[in-house]
């Protein structure tokens, strides 16, 4: 039975990396200390380069500004985005490790209904380790958790479960709200924790946000291109949507799962509503297609490695989000560029160069 | 914004009714008495129609026993379960309320963590009278709640949500699991509080309990029936989910939601789990047919009414799952006998024939 045998949960030293795309110094990490300080950080910076962006001492950590991506990707560095933390994304590339888990620099340690300070990363390393259900829903939730199991009624032969490929957390405090329903409700605040895991079944898409996410980069990590955002580019704040749509609609074909709930963050302050507008507008109505393609998405069977996949999720993009705006004939071209420079950085065993270590 | 209106919930006194499978006193009613004693019950007596079944003074109720249903059904009563409490799905066929709450009689009033009592039936209301999100999945749970909203990223078309058919109930203490799972962990209690509600995707199934559960009669009552279970049946324990995978093919036909989470009773104790292997022993590889053969129903577009579904439904049964078992031949047509009864009891306005009222 799943939840017979619970075991402590392994730290992953050395099989996780956390990457933060940032524009400003570290400070944020103080709080995080008891719980990062044992891992490797990939820093992205954005914005000026030659701007010094200040680590809080003991941090193991590398950092790269756009000099280094430019340096590092050459010609394919015109993928990564500029201005918008759609940038986080060469963090995953150029990590080595199995695991990668990615959090803002506005995003705090959560406290949960005792009080207790919320190790978020050990949440998300216990929700990658455990299987998930995407063929079937399970009333008491994440079956494979301490207390918990699968209902009556829930098949057998499923209980075995599928591969978790990516960790979704929320977040106390500031909700992750579009610019509209800021406007309308600038004093929400979500204080609701809710106690559950859970996985967004097959066929189903959901909201990724990039705040507070862990995933198996071994497994999945080629199809978390965060897209073309920010400086020229007519669109921001639907990186990781974009992501999460297309990791969703692989994951379905692969058979993997998505799990979604623990662990919150402490989200401390909400971006300005009128700044997002502009960057959303766009977005907001492209989505109206966006959803149903992705919705109806088919992949071949002959697709057989997240790169495949990929290749022709972005083929498909191309053809049939072309004519909703030019836009996505670029969006496709990059995400066949993303691919290539994936595999440059990850076919060899190890990268040839490197931002500035500590 | 969703939740920005929240209002009073109604009550709907005069639009509800509990339904309460039994074999025996209702003394559990006492508990329930500050939530239950304004609304009328239908107690369907189970078993020997000539044992007496005290209920608490105070209530307003009607009581329907073996000879009551085959006096008002005639010889379309072969389509109502005898000794399981799948009988219970002939008090939803005689109610004229346009909601159905219904509860075993081991179920009782749960607290919350605060420790305040559980008003259940106020949370199914509140569950069934705003909408649901079947077609994209809300990782903020359901918007329509108090403090909550649609997150970044979904889809504002979609946010005007679709009608609410089912309300899913949890239990707190003993969980719903199966006769296996009860034998390999009979200690097992379920002391998590998850305060979530949320809407099953379209597309996904789902184990629906009977024991705590609300659905809006007037749209989906004519799928909710529990199949032939217990007496003469080669089968039991598999009634609500029977209703639960049909209910859930229709309500996504329909572009209906089904809601899963809060509210929790407190169920007391677990049946006994020699018994209910044997009840269960069928269903337990049965149902792997059944979940692919429910996965991939389609139901055509001519069917616009819940009975055309229904009938059609059967139709499939009789077809695909004949071939695993006869009983599932025997089922398809107590399926076409549940929605003639149905019509016949549910066309004319009123009943002919009631039980003992008081």
């Amino acid at each position: 039975m799943a939840g017979s045998s619970v075991k402590p949960t392994p730290l992953l030293k050395d099989e996780l990396d956390i990457v933060i795309p940032t524009i400003r110094n570290l400070d944020f990490l103080e709080m995080w200390r008891p719980f990062f300080e044992q891992y490797h950080l990939i820093i992205v910076q954005d914005g000026d380069p030659s701007k010094i962006i200040k680590v809080p001492d003991g941090f193991d950590y590398e950092l790269y500004n756009r000099n280094d991506i430019n340096r590092i990707l050459g010609p394919k560095a015109s993928c990564i985005s500029f201005k918008d933390s759609a940038c986080r994304c060469f963090g995953y590339m150029v990590s080595k490790k199995k695991y990668i888990y990615t959090i803002d620099d506005d995003c705090f340690v959560a406290k949960n209904p005792s009080g207790e300070l919320i190790n978020a990363l050990e949440q998300h390393i216990k929700n990658l380790l455990s299987p998930s259900t995407p063929f079937f829903f399970n009333t008491l939730y994440d079956p494979y958790r301490e207390g918990a199991d699968f209902v009556r009624g829930y098949p057998f032969s499923l209980r075995e479960g599928a591969p978790t490929a990516v960790s979704h957390g929320l977040w106390l405090n500031i909700p992750d709200y579009d610019a509209p329903t800021q406007l309308v409700k600038p004093r929400e605040r979500n204080t609701r924790y809710v106690d559950a895991v859970l996985t967004v079944p097959k066929g189903t898409l959901f909201p990724m946000c990039g705040m507070n996410l862990g995933f198996n980069r071994e497994l999945i990590g080629p199809a978390m291109y965060f897209g073309l955002m920010g400086d020229g580019q007519p669109i921001g704040r639907y990186d990781d949507m974009w992501a999460g749509w297309c990791m969703k609609v692989i994951c379905d074909h692969m058979g993997w799962g998505v799990k979604t709930g623990l662990p919150y963050i402490w989200h401390s302050k909400a971006s300005n509503p009128f700044v997002n507008l502009k960057k959303e507008y766009k977005g907001i109505y492209w989505q109206e297609d966006l959803i149903p393609f992705f919705q109806s998405a088919v992949l071949p069977k002959e697709c057989v490695t997240v790169q495949q996949c990929y290749i022709e999720l972005a083929k498909q993009v191309k053809e049939k989000l072309g004519k909703v705006d030019p836009y996505f004939i670029k969006l496709a071209d990059a995400m066949v560029t993303w691919i290539e420079a994936w595999d440059e950085l990850n076919s060899s065993g190890e990268k040839s160069s490197k931002g500035t270590s500590k």
